[in-house]
């Protein structure tokens, strides 16, 4: 990104560590609609700031406090990058330290993963290494999409048996329907329009796909259950309209967990009377992509024991040279589009 | 309450009993906001209604398989009495049992406690004991007024040493104040501006009063707190505008939790940018007064063992028989007016 | 169970129903282990006892005050049924009610469901009606075996892609073994020397077996999670030997679930060292299994959308006839006897 | 100390900082009881160690990536100073961050603070600066007293209103005592035989005394409660027959608050029965004193809004050159010692 609006190759030196940071030679990365939004000036004007958050690589060059990681090792990156004794961390937020969405430093406050090297800072707490068992273009998905996706499913407290709706199947969403299976949801209901997402958020665990284009959800989501609502809605596209209807397919003591990216207006809506009038016991719950090596740790062990395979999500591939072909897939959200993979060492 | 809009005496006959059920004969019981807003039609139209639902009073008569209670026992009864076995008691949620704020019956589903005797369902389950050391009107504090309040500070998930704001300093506003020093607040700021409530508040536990007329209370706020903002806002009045100051003045990581009712507008509005476009781990939480017989039960003790005092809300006494003039007193909010108590037996 | 040590069949009248109660004809039930424990006096003398708490029916009758049952419901009852209203449900332990394990009535404080009826009270919020498409035979599992089970896993606080091991792989265990699935576990490792247990562990979703007859468990299972011990381990045979080795593979910060019933012995004994000489934040939760229509629905849907199959715990079938026989094969645990089913209405 | 059984002064080179560290010069220190243990070999043999863990002083020298403080702050040190990214602080337990127990470095793992100068790594996580208003003898009973003290109560679960018991009111018990009262206990019971110590029970917070010297604990209590047992106990001498004390006078879905270290014994032993079994929803919880800055920022709020006085637990005051005398003191807990206070700077 050259600036707003524009992106474009650009010459930069390999970064060097710090004494507790690590450079990773970028082999898989994936592009993310908030990507997009950056270049469109959605987290304020960048200039020439590399792009990318999703990345898994070679390790290249470690500072010298760092311990358990050395050159040569295959690791995975979280997206979001926490400064583990920060305050915010130390009161259990570690996405936000260093101020409100402060752990969101690659693309963002510094340069990100789409290069050939990029820089890593806490490389002992926020690398992890990669099984030798999963390749890299799996791998790559636990930086951000499952680990936003299943956080969606971890804040909604879901119980086991409880009914879930997660409303709209982009990646995130899908990762948020598996992630309600991960949970024990009893009923998970996928609200989709778009056929090829909708088949899609079957094979991640939707037991019925309710489509906005032709019901009314809300009507719909009492009749599947009994009148109630459901225990916990998971706003996953971050719209007023769709957080609207979390909040009333909800059931009163319920929850609604936002992990969509609100990008647009002054407010977002809470629909007064179905919130109960401030007194229905409906929680709402927001957060960041959960970063850090335990993250990390802890979901590649989910994909070790294949217990969820997120490689149907990856729609297209292409090599870096072709990065700006790429861009303008994922941006133009060409039909079929989930996931653009980028690969730095084929 | 005849209709909307109109207020006056009726005739009614002694309730009866159902077998799991109690009749009380109303010693001492206040007057609620909420009955303003029940007669000015907030919750829908009502006729020949009796208003009311903070009450103590001796048990007049039980059904016939109850079991903890005898006619002549003094006893207190919550504000929302819920019926324990249904769904969403189970779910954890007893105030939105029988539908969102269900367990909220008196003045709303049923007659209230404004009158000579009311009923209550399930005595067993919704009735406590009032000891001996505790008048009746300091016991009735506990129906609405404390319930309501703490909770206000318990949803707010409060730690020892955190910040709180308290916004708005009415009734139930000074006992979120006093709950949040109850559970070991750091720095309590209340925030009002009529100054014989700001002394109040202080009397309750404000270690700081923020003036609303006279300052910015975001600024002022971020000001006290290092720049962070609080770990816990607790919208205390229902109105739009301190709903969103309350998101405002707390951190990345904190909790917002609304107590009061928001009575107006199709939307309640969440600013988005301080909201952390849905990505600051800012929890919204909401509810209904708890009630039953093991809260009450609880509520007594903090009486009884002189945590808190409630008697410095009662600004105005009258007897039952000026009953007219004491809702006038409380609806048209005279200057210093925090809470009036109506005698039964005097 | 006519006393201590013998049982036996016995004639006795058809229950009637209290004003919220059902009487349901028994068509299809289970043999707990814990009935043997009764039968030899683990929880002290009963005479005359009908034994049981594992049952589904038709219902045969309601009281007037029901409102959501009639008779011929097909209807599944949990193992426990508590009194809603009580102090300790209204504190969130329904289990409790009525005083410790109070809300363990079948066969302990009234007759069971080995009978050709059975009383339940609280109908309302006690029974839960099966859906059309599950068979008797398989709902009867929720009443005691996934509740049990699966709470295990829920309050063993299991992270998304954590660590967890079950000991023993009993029925009780094998169901722990699914919620652990069920919660997202990204290891479960399951503790059993029984080949055929064995088997059925990694059929409900174990991804290793230890054999404690054939490797020293604390150094597998180390071994297993890198060294640091489990998030989570779940003691499923209720005896001090596998409740040591519980609280010594767990990691600092981890939890110790048990969900064995311990019948012997004056202490359960707590190694101090691994224990972390009560400072290595490992906690040790108990709990006895939920009951209630809303943990009854919610177990429901979880076999209705296919997420476990219970049925591979039949080992064995008889009808009400051969109950004798049923009770000895249940009770001597015959080589790879799990779970005894018994027909009521073949 | 020299080795175990022995104490002496020794001279030690001021320590160097690393790069993010800090080295503090001390002004008052308090002697714990673990500084005996320590002693005695509790924690293993150690040589050469210098004692001390409760420091408070002046920062002397920083590293170079040290931010937020300078030489000449006076600062406050937990007695626990995590490693923040540290897979157990990821996890939240930072406490146990290097292992169980392995937040706890001095006078352990390294140097105390029993000398002019003190080491103390992560200087910005782990160092908290002193208001001008509160006096260093005040603010050093932060370091561990207050913190774990009230995380005796914070892992209670106390609900407002609450029954609380005590066990032992040394120092740590005391600050529980206090730290019940903060999180809103409604009855608070201090169980100790000690004259002097009932009375600082009484002056901290606790309602009622029981001298177990004189009467039956557990009858006493369940006396006090209506026959139900406390929502809480917290168990604060580290004593096996204390701990048995606990769990009995606990209510079913109650829990056991563990802040004793316990030195000895191969178990420490739960009552079978009265732990119900296995099944009574009785949770036992146990942890290790929670350091770091944002711990150490809000107990000084505490004290600076003046919650807690902790002066009251100082009974004996000596210089540094008097340290001999004065571990003599505390070692042997001459009557009526609570806590000894040692000048660095007089």
């Amino acid at each position: 990104m050259r600036e707003i609006g524009s992106v474009g190759f650009m010459d930069k030196p390999v970064p060097e560590p710090g004494p507790t940071d690590a450079v990773v030679r970028t082999t898989k990365a994936l592009i993310c609609t908030s990507d997009s939004h950056t270049v469109q000036g959605g987290i304020g004007p960048r200039t020439n700031l590399t792009l990318g958050h999703e990345g898994v690589g070679v390790v290249h060059a470690v500072g010298g406090e760092v311990k358990d990681f050395r050159p040569g090792d295959r690791v995975l990156v979280g997206a979001i990058t926490p400064d583990w004794g920060d305050l915010a961390a130390q009161n259990g937020y570690p996405s936000q330290s260093g101020g409100a969405l402060g752990g969101f430093k690659f693309a963002n406050l510094k340069d990100g993963v789409f290069a050939e090297y990029f820089h890593v800072s806490g490389a002992d707490a926020n690398l992890a290494r990669i099984p030798d068992d999963i390749p890299d273009d799996v791998a790559v998905y636990c930086a951000d999409m499952l680990s936003t996706g299943f956080m969606g499913a971890e804040h909604g407290a879901i119980p086991i048996g409880g009914t879930v709706a997660v409303l709209a199947q982009g990646p995130v969403g899908l990762m948020a329907t598996a992630g309600a299976r991960l949970r024990g949801a009893g009923l998970v209901i996928g609200v989709e329009s778009v056929p090829s997402r909708q088949e899609l958020a079957r094979f991640y665990g939707a037991d019925v796909i309710v489509d906005f284009g032709k019901e009314d959800v809300v009507e719909r989501i009492h009749e599947l259950t009994d009148g109630q609502g459901v225990d916990t809605a998971i706003e996953a596209l971050g719209a007023d309209v769709t957080f609207q209807t979390a909040v009333k397919v909800t059931k009163p003591g319920g929850t609604i967990s936002v992990i969509g990216y609100f990008g647009q207006g002054e407010f977002v809506h809470i629909p007064r009377v179905e919130w109960g009038v401030g007194m229905a016991d409906k929680t709402i719950a927001t957060g960041l992509c959960p970063g850090g090596r335990l993250r990390m740790e802890r979901l590649l062990r989910v994909l070790r024991n294949k217990r969820v395979d997120p490689t149907r999500l990856t729609t297209h591939r292409f090599p870096f040279s072709e990065m700006e072909r790429a861009f303008e897939v994922s941006d133009k959200k060409l039909e079929d589009t989930v996931k653009v993979l980028v690969s730095f060492d084929e």
